[in-house]
């Protein structure tokens, strides 16, 4: 099985008002920590793997978060099926080659 | 902690080619028997909780699709916060009497 | 044609601290002025009708909300199909029936 | 007033069964015909521009679509803030540097 996620975590209450970026930095960190496939975007983080560990992940990630900020918002959306990993990079090979 | 969630999961492929509803309604049948306070809309289905439940229950519900289907797609929207349960309920209220 | 979609639109920089409520009302009230079926849940709000009608409704939320917040945050999600309308009740009717 | 967001269309119902790269590729086709900076990504295509503008092409990318299939479904996330454009990379930017 191969689940190709994106998530995007941010707070809604926090203490500080400034940039969202020191909270985005440390949910890479975690990522990173975890050992998944990534990819930070503009508008969220592709993971890849088994769904078991990229839920486990985005609950660190979100528990890690909340000890800091009263509220936070998580979406995720996750595309899974049969086959090979390496689909984060061959979904967009892949229509690549169609463009050419 | 309060979680209030909704997710939709569905099908991009799968063995028959008719209404998404039976494919909705064994969903709903898992997330019934996760105990999981629960609400079915049109476009997804809100559940209130330990986000670590609530991630248990979405889990065993794609499980359970991509037994039949070799392709789905989840998404997940959580607005996780501090504070007594109930919000499911509560959120839409607070709105309502704002709007009398 | 008929679209049902979901959307959630709230602050991420704001003049105050409160509650979202006051946010959610007015979107509320512009969405009933929009003439558009609708219904207000936990996560998001659901509306019926013609794409063009959606997107021109929830951008007139966007803005009036842009102009009292300096960021604010939107998701959308829309499930468009050909057919007749009163999609938004049959949707979750039609699980029911399976569930009875 | 500077708008990043990501989008993703994909068929539900769709006259063949194969890959959807052919439907991302002409999604893609028709993003790049609209001017407005782009990214694809594994999940996703990220948009930055007007809201205006990014409706305006999102809606064509999904009326393209519904010509030949059935039954779409899309999703739509936008971060809309004051300020100059280019910030589609920036937020990258912004996270990678206290990342190093």
């Amino acid at each position: 099985m191969s689940c190709v996620a994106t998530f995007s975590l941010f707070p809604l209450e926090r203490p500080d008002q400034g940039s969202f970026a020191p909270y985005v930095a440390r949910t890479i960190e975690i990522v990173r920590e975890s050992g998944l496939a990534h990819e930070l975007g503009p508008m969220g983080t592709v993971l890849e793997g088994d769904l078991a560990d990229i839920m486990r992940t985005i609950k660190q990630c979100h528990d890690d978060m909340r000890k800091e900020c009263g509220r936070v918002y998580l979406t995720l959306a996750v595309d899974s099926r049969e086959g090979e990993s390496g689909r984060m990079r061959g979904k967009v090979d892949s229509v690549g080659e169609l463009l050419k």
